[in-house]
């Protein structure tokens, strides 16, 4: 049974997972849909209540029968690299390939609509919150009277894009960043914005979940810093254990969500409350991973290679 | 409890509904997205494990607490018709509002995230496979000699577009077209390419599934038509009776795709056998029931206006 990983060529995350796939001997296909058409091709036919479909990409011929499961880690968009790309050229290919892909019994890293809906941030909130995580009180609004009034209760507030960086190039960064109570806020009628309790945290807290595997990391703050990502600060990575109420809220996240990874973001507060910020269906492992030495490339690995729990 | 229609301005389907549910006194709001930010605003709160939602949208203010259902119909794209369009602009505001409406326990016809999967047609196909409806034989491929095979062991068959007609202005149509088998299937290579056999049908069906409620419609066909959306052939849509193991299929199939509504088409042939040729989850009915009078819109406002069944 064979590995199917749908990204782009260059990714060192990926790597890591075909190393570890590698030194398993678990048959593997390292798949960028850009491709097809062009370099690779596919078929697939419905014939009699019967499904057969096969893929031909660099030199090999994998068919869905012997599909175990399938990682969508950084996939460049279908037909990208079609001698005649088109709009159009995308939409067939996808639906091509995607629609054979769901027609598998192999299982997903994560499903790709499963992964829509968990990119959308209100919806997460909610999630979490019904999944018993603690979260900072959040306001989406194109009220600038409701952004005042929500400003002035808690104060210390953040904003946040709601989707993440604009596009653009050269890439524009959009850190968190604080407001204070007295900002104006007329502006927010112009677009739907996020504001956010600030937590003053100690910490930044990873927690990387792949399928029922826990790997969370812990990285101190330096006072007033707002948005881990951005800056160095002389802190690193380190493991740290998850509370039995974190576990818990996690597996119910995952559930719901209907997710096999997640990246969770956390910060701790002076109390050690882990504060719910935001899951990462798609998150990032490698940096944790190099200064931690957890075995996250492993777990994943491990989960991709597994038959079905029965 | 209020309904929620997302759909344009222009949408005489979604007229028909709406004076349904004003005859039942049900309340309702009809909404664009492209109105959100500009012509609407909207706020949600996500505090203390709590949530309130609320849109505003002409001269109403709709609080997400009292909504029963969401009518998925014809919405435009978020933020379309803001002051100052943008890429991100639409990614936000989408984000925002429709992560406000996924936080909130109304019943979806039908989840955008279902819509979106059920629109992809190779897994359509395996879909109605496995719900037991009859398919005709079918291939999605890039390979020439595949196709090359396929046409001569089926010898007569069409060729179609895997997602639609190809976006432009003016809009081009893209009727089902046939294929004799000695034709040149090079160009298959160039981009997936979706081949059936040939249904030699004496009648077109069209089969609306509301909730459980069921509406078929049938029309005689000409000899060697091929597609039924295109020409006028003199004849008109009748009610038809719904065979057992049709019904006993289309709930399968609604069910495995998390759809509360699905337009099926069907090819009868000269057995009396429907063929399943695809399933739109956003269908249009209006053409039927105004040849049929059957009462679709009625049963959408029914459903719409229903408690959910415990």
């Amino acid at each position: 049974m064979t590995v199917l990983i749908l990204t782009a060529e260059q990714d060192v995350t990926a790597d890591l997972v075909v190393a570890e796939l590698h030194g398993r001997g678990t048959p593997l296909v390292r798949f960028d849909p850009a491709d097809l058409p062009g370099e690779a091709s596919m078929s697939a036919e419905y014939v009699s209540g019967d499904f057969r479909g096969h893929l031909s990409a660099g030199g090999r011929l994998l068919s869905m029968d012997g599909l175990r499961s399938i990682w969508v880690r950084r996939p460049g968009a279908s037909a990208a690299h079609a001698p005649n790309p088109s709009a159009w050229l995308t939409a067939e290919s996808a639906h091509a390939f995607f629609g054979m892909l769901y027609s598998t019994t192999a299982r997903w890293m994560n499903h790709p609509q499963a992964a829509a809906q968990a990119r959308l941030k209100p919806w997460q909130l909610r999630v979490a919150h019904q999944s018993g995580f603690a979260v900072p009180p959040t306001l989406v609004t194109t009220f600038p009277r409701i952004a005042r009034l929500f400003a002035a209760e808690h104060r210390d507030i953040v904003v946040k894009s709601i989707t993440g960086p604009p596009p653009g190039d050269p890439p524009v960064s959009l850190p968190t960043t604080r407001v204070g109570a007295g900002a104006d806020f007329e502006s927010v009628a112009a677009g739907p914005t996020l504001l956010q309790r600030y937590i003053s945290k100690r910490a930044d807290i990873r927690l990387t979940c792949v399928g029922h595997e826990l790997f969370a990391a812990r990285k101190a703050a330096t006072p007033d810093q707002v948005d881990g990502r951005y800056g160095e600060t002389g802190h690193r990575w380190e493991p740290v254990e998850v509370p039995e109420r974190i576990t818990r809220a996690v597996y119910g996240y995952l559930r719901v969500a209907r997710l096999a990874y997640g990246a969770f973001d956390f910060a701790e507060d002076a109390d050690g409350t882990w504060w719910f910020l935001e899951c990462n269906q798609g998150g990032q492992f490698g940096f944790v991973e190099l200064e931690t030495r957890q075995p996250i490339a492993e777990a994943v690995a491990g989960w991709l290679a597994s038959p079905p729990p029965v």
